[in-house]
């Protein structure tokens, strides 16, 4: 085992025997091992034990860690936290905040001591077990790949990797170890405690799943590390295609080219939503398939809505050809306005019927009677291309005219059932940035506003089954 | 559910109502179903109904089929055949053989009508099935992903696709369907033998793993969805790949440059060593993972041996920089010629030392003298590269000269304790092609072979720790 391990830290874990390396050792069977092994191949290690204040043992175990590290001449770091306090705190499971409480301990003093990694003592059956959570939870080739030998950048720190030497080791082979050695670890109680889910994986369902092929825990190692390859191919195409869609990306706002995005495959769609809402909410640990789903229905269609909902306050919104990422507080930059249908003047402007008004950004307002065959007639009735119209002409109160908006504006949008709001309102709702607010154009007719070009229809012009005169106004690019 | 599976359908399967579908129909809930919906939703459908002769029920069922299709004015074909006396001569499970049998019937008939494609009833439960069973049994990517709504090629045919409509459809929707619709499929009293291990995990270990996450069902559904996304990535990639790297396909071998080959993540080169055994060996239903994992070793160092064999009756040998796939049998062309380290005249030719031999196909051979240093030494002793050789000059009988080989020559290759073997059989069994055999430089002194260039040194002239004068030999592609 000695020499197995000794190649898989130099080839898989990528760490030098001569570099300082933090382990961290509970005092269990594996950290144990790893310990042992480590500092019988010449390792530089620090030795890093937290106890997390769970339990009244935890004391004689701390005490049992620092013996053991002192017995081998190696540093030894532990700090005493109260996990239930922090937990409580921030609204975590007792298991959520022992694990960052852990994991931020042993990176800071990594940091510290300036040492090339961090060493753990996940097994070959915590990987399985790792796995058939997420296969149980629901999850793609991200959780299925299962933990990694080495990983860099982790959840923890973007510079020093996390090593994982006794990933392809099972629990026996640890445990003969430990008999040959004579190394008597401590015994976590709360192992056998089939209230957590982990225990129950793996003292019920695991040798349940062995009754239906005995060689299951092996295959689903495999399979975890061919996963992990294939998602490495994956994540080296979502890097090249990040690297040609982000159009831009803010502090608190990122942006796509639309069609860019729009020409990858669905995978790599994902992938890019899911890093997009990573880069800005990077705490959110579950971002659930409906919320990546969304996201790409509203890309192939986002003629339907002007925006969509995804996860943790963020949303999605289509300017142009640019597709927005920002929460819904936050005030989207300027830097599109190429790409929104401005009206270049102050003043208003007439739009004959039929007639064209040239728009800045390269649209073209167009207007025209039309008779609505039986064909149109369901879509016009539709009104669901906000780049298109039909108007019942017989309601206008004027002749229609174009011009940006002003102080006190009201718009009764469709779907709103005839309701009136402030058309600022409605612009800041659907998420125009300030400057495509102001020279927005607008179809008036008189007082009132008859249509917004691209974002919606005013209720009170809407075509219904009796209407006999229509006009129909459309906005393109040209 | 009309309407859903409408949508799928056009979507998802690519069907198009106006032209023939073959439908298999055992009489059972899901194919009954999926009739009743083709039939209602307009499809020009043709009824195909094999009886595996099975079980004594099976013509009452065959019959039932025969007349819901006469009730819907549809063409029916059937046919009745030998299940079991097909699976003896064919060495197959009952359950497989029924398999192919069918299939095989489904596509003669869609091809006899020139049917668009053919349906078969499996359901979203079917698919979760699959997922599993590929689970237990160890797969990776290509089987996780399960059944696809529309698959061309598949196993039946490269013309005719396969669409699974029902695929989104839980059979719990299927039973209510039928209900509404007051039809009563035939029961198959073979679904409720566990001792199928497929009815196991239907009706034992998914009610379990529900016990684990009510949600397991449609979690592993969404997996094979997304997982599937995920190879529709990388078998593009591979196509890419493949056309980049395979240099030669011939009927019996397949060449690959390996350097390019190598150039690609362990992902990519896993799939395209997959798809070359398919191609030579296109029944091959289960390549496991040890064959391909010995093709990316050997690929990755073949200089450790000469060949490698694979699964199947195939190996790998690399000649120069080409990788070759083929049966132990067969004869490799010549194509190569270019890459080998010919001898261009057939005379002997004198090698100083220090000295060099320039051969065919931009190869140089050396030799110098050398002191072995505790550094070398080694690696002198290994001879594990077959590029360099390290040679005792006190055992040479002779000076050095180069010659193509002659009948009669005889070797004694390392590694097999001084044993002497026919220098044709050597050559053979490492799969050198004709030519080349012919042509290969020899190093000799007098009459015995010291080292064959590239591929093996002789055994009386391996450095030992006593040796005091060192040649070394090496050969390289300038």
């Amino acid at each position: 085992m000695l020499d197995e391990i000794k190649n898989i830290l130099a080839e898989e874990c990528r760490v030098d025997a001569n570099r300082a390396l933090v382990v961290g050792v509970s005092g269990g069977p594996d950290s144990l091992c790893l310990l042992d092994i480590l500092a019988r191949l010449g390792f530089s290690l620090v030795v890093v034990h937290l106890d997390h204040g769970l339990r009244a043992e935890s004391i004689d175990e701390a005490r049992c860690v620092a013996t053991s590290a002192e017995a081998l001449g190696i540093p030894f770091e532990h700090k005493r936290v109260d996990t239930r306090a922090y937990a409580a705190q921030n609204n975590l499971s007792i298991e959520e905040a022992a694990r960052i409480l852990r994991y931020r301990f042993l990176f800071e003093t990594a940091d510290h001591y300036e040492a090339q990694a961090v060493a753990t003592g996940h097994t070959a059956d915590d990987q399985v077990e790792t796995v058939l959570m997420h296969l149980l939870r629901g999850a793609g080739l991200a959780g299925l790949r299962g933990m990694a030998f080495y990983s860099l950048p982790n959840a923890w720190s973007e510079k020093i990797p996390l090593v994982r030497p006794l990933l392809g080791i099972w629990r026996d082979e640890i445990d003969a170890h430990l008999e040959t050695r004579d190394l008597r670890p401590a015994q976590d109680p709360t192992n056998l405690d089939t209230r957590f889910f982990r225990n129950r994986l793996r003292h019920e369902l695991i040798p349940i799943l062995e009754g239906y092929n005995s060689g299951v825990k092996d295959h689903l190692w495999r399979m975890a590390r061919l996963l992990s390859d294939d998602y490495a191919v994956l994540a080296q195409m979502t890097e090249d295609a990040w690297q040609r869609t982000v159009h831009n990306e803010g502090e608190e706002f990122l942006s796509f080219d639309a069609p860019g995005l729009l020409g990858y495959p669905p995978a790599i769609q994902r992938q890019l939503i899911r890093r997009a809402i990573l880069e800005l909410r990077p705490d959110l640990r579950d971002i659930d398939y409906a919320s990546i789903e969304r996201a790409r229905h509203f890309l192939a269609s986002p003629s339907a809505s002007r925006q969509v909902d995804l996860i943790g306050g963020l949303r999605l919104t289509m300017h142009g050809q640019r597709l927005y990422l920002a929460g819904w507080e936050v005030e989207l930059p300027n830097e599109g306005a190429d790409f929104w249908p401005g009206l270049s003047q102050s003043q208003m402007v007439a739009l004959p019927i039929p007639g064209n008004v040239y728009l800045s950004g390269g649209w073209l307002l167009s207007t025209q009677r039309a008779s609505v065959d039986t064909v149109t007639f369901p879509r016009a009735l539709d009104n669901k291309d906000p780049y298109q119209a039909w108007i019942d002409a017989d309601q206008l109160p004027a002749s229609l005219q174009v011009r940006r908006r002003q102080p006190g504006d009201r718009f009764q949008p469709l779907g709103m059932g005839g309701h009136s709001i402030k058309l600022s309102d409605f612009m800041i709702n659907i998420r125009l940035p300030a400057k495509a607010r102001t020279e927005w154009p607008l179809v008036v007719a008189g007082e009132q506003i008859v249509w917004l070009p691209g974002l919606r229809l005013a209720h009170p012009f809407r075509l219904n089954q009796g209407s006999r005169r229509v006009i129909h106004l459309s906005l393109a690019k040209i």
